[in-house]
């Protein structure tokens, strides 16, 4: 068998699985949670041991401190996983909640009922410990799940994945639910099978996840880029102004929240530059600017080329604009549709920034880097979308679900209907 | 200015409408509706003149008389689209509306907000009132369209997106956010424009739909193929059972969600081929069934390629069962997705057929053809998706919408709460 039947072979008992799994109550799917979480703690040396070996051949070829550092899967990680288990089973699934119900007609009752999504393959990079939630995630909205994890973390990957099938065979969850690829060739099979799997959740580089989102039919949710933009406005606190920029720039600029692009309204911007471009080089932040920023700070001037640009590091792009109206289009052009911050003391204006600014997360007052699932208090994310339908934002269990509608009747045909033998009474029910 | 540079120009000018849209409150929206109703009656002669340039040139380009029927446009059909638009202001479209609101900590609050998507495009086939409800469908949820009708239908159209534009620009409501495509190179020419279109919706044969789908990098809502299934369960009530397959198939046989396939439990064949055989002959059906069935009535034998067929006429492939999961394997296996109904007078396997069962819409002692925006109280409809992801069955204004998360602070930064300075509570609060 080939490597693209082995993994069309997956895709089906995924798919098979996903079918069962619909029909699993909730209590059944926190039960094999909680076998989980047993295992993960039981059989911690067999996990350690396993990831012993990835960091072995990490170290042997030389891969940097701060990555070797992510592959890590300890005890003390472990534990915090398995706490995370803990608080998913004590979230409310929403499988099986009637959303909407309406009495079309006498007997007639027509539900729109919540239900997992299917099969969704999950890509993600070296954090090991991202296959422990992801497949949690998946399990606890009950959708069957094809993970593939990063190469230099395939024995960690794999010993986590055999823990939590072996656990979850334990309870009334059908087996296949969770199929592990192993090769970066097994992806590009993976992204040909659109008749079986329902949803690509990429987690990546930029690059990374638009050759996934260039190279398959599936629906993709997930986003590239994440150019954030924090704009002051004439009617900040200034202070304020300064301690949300520095937070937004400089918390954790490796991550996709952070903000890449400082806009200052023109009529704030020599009381504003000076202080702002102070605390940003004090955390060594390296400034460019257009034209009126250089005409009140000292920056390398910058282009086009500076507005398009994650940097995902210590760097910002600052650009003086006419006001709001100029601040909302230079984001609506430029920014990633991720996460983008107004500064403000006038609310009307704050309202419009966050009504016109298309973006998935729209501040007012605070750090773009709250754009969260947990910080959200929605438990753990699958990922951040910046797609514009299904899922927006931080994506947690209600993302990996859809609907059906489910119409009970007494034997109505259509025929009574169209001759008017009958009509439509469209009564709601209170679900 | 070539086709495709022409056709950019209008997705662009549709975008920008579509942040402006964003912000038009919904009596804003209502006014340019009931302006646009008025209008259509009161240039109902306009509008008949150009369907009569198009019809002249139907008939004499020899277009079967049930297309032509399909694109008449009299002024009894535009005071029913009247009546339609008049539905649609009555409804609640639901932007703006707080889907959820969290107190993420004291002064923080994070609200989850319903919003349009964007920018649509719909493509739609012969009949011109589409053009009139989706055009208003879109304006009604606040999003600019793209839209592209029956070339058969191009007088008409032309007439009928002046009429609309003209109405709608004496509401305050931004202009361009209706734009007409007139030419099938346009549809091409559209399909590369995933920067600035976030929804194609197609309407017409399954050929088309895919070749849509195979072709854009846009999220795609809706159906190719309606292969939907009737299952006649050993507990049926076998008069109701006739009737409900009748009625599924013949109601009105060229449409997505009338029956195709026939599943008969073995149990009950003996007793059921025969009626149902009868009353489907007698309304001109021709059968076909597998060996189970040919060993009761007498029908063409039926193979792999009859489970895969859409007839969308009166035609029907009939296959007797073991039971109830042989029916929901065969239907998750040929079926579309789209329609499928169990006869019987067990709740608990009608309950199980509903959750296994992965189509759009399962029914319980109904018709298929009952799956439809207007029959489920939705009022219009742009399509019916057989999608897994964003919305499923017949969509309506919520399917057309989508929502993005705005966070309200007093100036907190992430590094607060990172240090453990301050701790997230969480607080739901009811919207």
């Amino acid at each position: 068998m080939n490597a693209k039947q082995a993994i069309k072979e997956k895709a089906l008992a995924a798919e098979s699985a996903s079918i069962a799994l619909a029909a699993v109550s909730e209590a059944d799917k926190n039960a094999a949670l909680a076998l989980i979480a047993d295992a993960l703690k039981g059989q911690t040396e067999r996990i350690v041991r396993a990831n012993t070996r990835d960091l072995d051949a990490a170290d042997a070829s030389g891969l940097p401190r701060p990555l070797l550092k992510r592959l890590v899967l300890d005890g003390k990680k472990i534990l915090r996983l398995c706490d995370g288990i803990a608080g998913l089973i004590s979230l409310e699934a929403g499988t099986g909640k009637v959303l909407l119900c309406v009495e079309l007609d006498d007997g007639l009752e027509l539900r729109k009922v919540r239900c997992p999504i299917g099969v969704v393959a999950v890509i993600f990079e070296s954090r090991p410990d991202a296959l422990v939630q992801i497949s949690c995630l998946c399990l606890k909205s009950g959708n069957a799940v094809l993970l593939k994890g990063g190469s230099e973390a395939r024995h960690t990957n794999a010993a986590l994945a055999g823990v939590i099938a072996e656990a979850a065979s334990r309870a009334p969850v059908p087996a296949g639910w969770l199929q592990l690829l192993e090769d970066r060739r097994d992806v590009e099979a993976l992204l040909s099978l659109d008749a079986h799997v329902d949803l690509v959740i990429p987690r990546g580089s930029n690059e990374f996840v638009r050759h996934i989102m260039d190279n398959t039919k599936i629906p993709v949710l997930g986003h590239a880029d994440g150019i954030c933009s924090v704009y002051v406005d004439a009617g900040a606190d200034l202070k304020m102004a300064v301690e949300i920029t520095v937070d937004s720039k400089c918390q954790y600029p490796a991550v996709c929240n952070a903000a890449e692009t400082l806009l200052v309204d023109g009529a704030i911007a020599a009381d504003f530059l000076p202080p702002v471009a102070k605390a940003l080089r004090e955390k060594g932040v390296r400034l460019a600017g257009c034209a009126g920023t250089a005409a009140i700070i000292d920056v390398e001037p910058a282009t086009d080329r500076h507005w398009k640009t994650e940097y995902l590091d210590l760097a910002m792009s600052i650009r003086v604009v006419d006001g709001l109206e100029a601040a909302i289009d230079h984001i609506n052009r430029y920014g990633s549709g991720h996460t983008d911050a107004i500064v403000t003391n006038d609310q009307a204006r704050a309202e419009r920034f966050m009504e016109m600014v298309d973006s998935a997360n729209v501040f007012w007052n605070c750090s773009t880097r709250f754009s969260d699932g947990f910080r959200y208090g929605l438990g753990a994310e699958v990922g951040i979308s910046t797609n514009k339908i299904h899922a927006r934002g931080p994506v947690g269990l209600e993302g990996l679900s859809i609907y059906k509608w489910k119409l009970y009747g007494r034997g109505q045909t259509v025929a009574d209907y169209a001759d008017g033998a009958k009509t439509f009474k469209h009564r709601p029910i209170h679900p």
